[in-house]
């Protein structure tokens, strides 16, 4: 248990100083964002809702299993933390998951929800993803319409995974990204990765128009 | 007084701290913006027109009663005072005021003064204003037009309150927002988020026309 | 003359805290752009061409006399020396003059080259600029096609000055923009200014096509 | 050979500086791009796939000889490794070679990959290329299709420099440049420029439609 207490403490320092990348970005925008790391098979670490992204320090994170129940007492996980346990309990290799909010995005999301995923194909940046050993493969995105029931919107990631379409992130239209990976760098390697994708796609689709 | 005395010098860190994030962004170029904070129930801190708004100190602060009339002696408050002391008169629970003149806010207030308003709606991020529980809601940022008569322009900024038309920002066209909270946190948050949904307007529109 | 020296001295420092935020805003790429700032009637310290712009230390400043010879041996000026010495020499009150390279700068001057000057109209920030009381006014920017003979270009200046067509910047097509303030302070706010409402310009621009 | 080493060394240091400045440009992301320095006639230093290069140390840089080959027992070198060391074998004055992934290079890679370069003129940043005195000038960069192969890349880039076909970058469709210099200074500088004229480019483009 005093294993458990420092890693606690190790997972909420890493992904604070994550936090602080990413909102320098400007991805975390008026305190949105959630950021979440396995502690071992039943539990994972979580920042807990409405603190600023840039500023998070050990007291803004929350210890949760992952049915999403608290297991620090006094203090309450957000809505989306199910979106969060929903990863780790399906992929037991999952070992951080991050959810951001960036312009690219949001926007993304809105121009694509219709189409029900972003294509992204030809980018040597797809490598960045486990599992791609080239350029020349493609990638969908699934985007999602929002909403505020939790449940709703697990469900419909989970009808995707039980169809077997392989993905590493999606996208809530109007909302943001979630991505995942083995640990946090991987983890931020990817979202890195599908933001630069995303960020490309506009810019195309701008020019060919 | 000792007290307001020591209030209104943790105001202007505070605002001098903010005044640095948001001038690191671009968001206060070419000595633009003011900021202010309530003291109590019948004066504010603001800042003195003219400052770079990313090097402020104490000094580049003063306090001003709710109609705008330094309480500072040698001091001079700046034109735009007016708009800051309104919305502190107007509505009790408010504790903080930021203007700032982004490119975004200036070519979105451009781009729709004719309409009179920004209409934002579906977006994620509209849960970071006060009073929203859902994105499935929509929120109109009026447009007014430019004008170096505050006298005009709050009495057009209170004839809609007098309409009851609910709001937490307004633009002013050619020139920036004007956002306010409860306190300096609410603010900023009110600030970031229609910063980035305006942004996300003018993407969007790029992409549909 | 010692005086003297410690005002190049200051001047140069003054300039090289200026480059470095400059150069973090990417307005001064690959080594371009220059700086200077007037030391008494007769001369101004001034970058030698060729250095990083985010990293200049006072050896990279030297002396020049207003009709751009070198008053520090075994230093040569820039060809671009003489835009800066020109302004010196034209206007007494010029304290100060930044010339830089962004991609905004870059950009507007070729797309409005053929009109040989942009107009910038209504916006609140003109007032930024020293004469100007209100949004509701016009400044032209003067556009001048490029030429690596800087004769050739300062008469191509001091021609519009003759005509007695009011300035505070001037483009040169493909290349970037010169300001000129009563002090440094006036001048980067020039700087600033002119930047931000270009991109202003821009935007609208895309957006009104 | 301990003057290699502390060579080694010191090429390491120089380029993790450079890393750091380029990742916080957005110009690496998810650990890609690489770098190199030449540190003799033989060999030179070169990053270790895979890493962050916001934040290099001398431990993700690893000596090769001009054929690619490790010299550094247990490292194992990135199959881009190729491209480095081939411009070493080509031109024995080439100090250094910096090779990213930035979001402007990607898109005017495949925008202009039909096309089999991008067209760069009357910049007056083109100055900023070895070679070049004037503005008024074209510059060609060639657009490779990507491909795993490092062979066939290889070849294709030695088939333009066998038709002497002036260059000092060229582009690999969706993936990023390549660019090159005497030492570390002009290879930034050229990487600079290089991208700041596509964005001009990009921009122009979206205008001029």
């Amino acid at each position: 248990m005093s294993v458990s207490a420092i890693d606690f403490e190790s997972a909420a320092r890493a992904l604070a100083d994550t936090g602080r990348d990413l909102a320098a970005r400007g991805w975390t925008p008026a305190t949105s964002s959630n950021f979440s790391m396995r502690l071992d098979e039943s539990s994972c670490a979580i920042t807990i809702s409405g603190r600023d992204k840039g500023r998070l320090g050990v007291d803004d994170f929350m210890r949760v299993d992952l049915d999403g129940r608290a297991l620090d007492p006094g203090k309450k996980p957000s809505a989306e933390t199910l979106l969060h346990t929903q990863l780790y309990r399906r992929f037991p290799e999952a070992g951080a998951v991050l959810h951001t909010h960036s312009l690219v995005q949001t926007v993304a999301s809105r121009l694509f929800e219709a189409d029900g995923f972003v294509e992204l194909a030809g980018y040597e940046l797809l490598k960045a993803f486990r599992g791609f050993e080239t350029h020349d493969a493609m990638m969908r995105v699934p985007v999602f319409p929002n909403t505020q029931d939790m449940g709703e919107l697990s469900h419909a990631v989970d009808s995707l995974f039980d169809a077997e379409v392989p993905m590493q992130a999606y996208l809530i239209s109007g909302h943001g990204v979630y991505t995942w990976g083995r640990d946090l760098a991987e983890t931020r390697r990817h979202l890195e990765a599908i933001e630069f994708l995303l960020a490309c796609e506009l810019e195309l689709r701008r020019h060919r128009r």
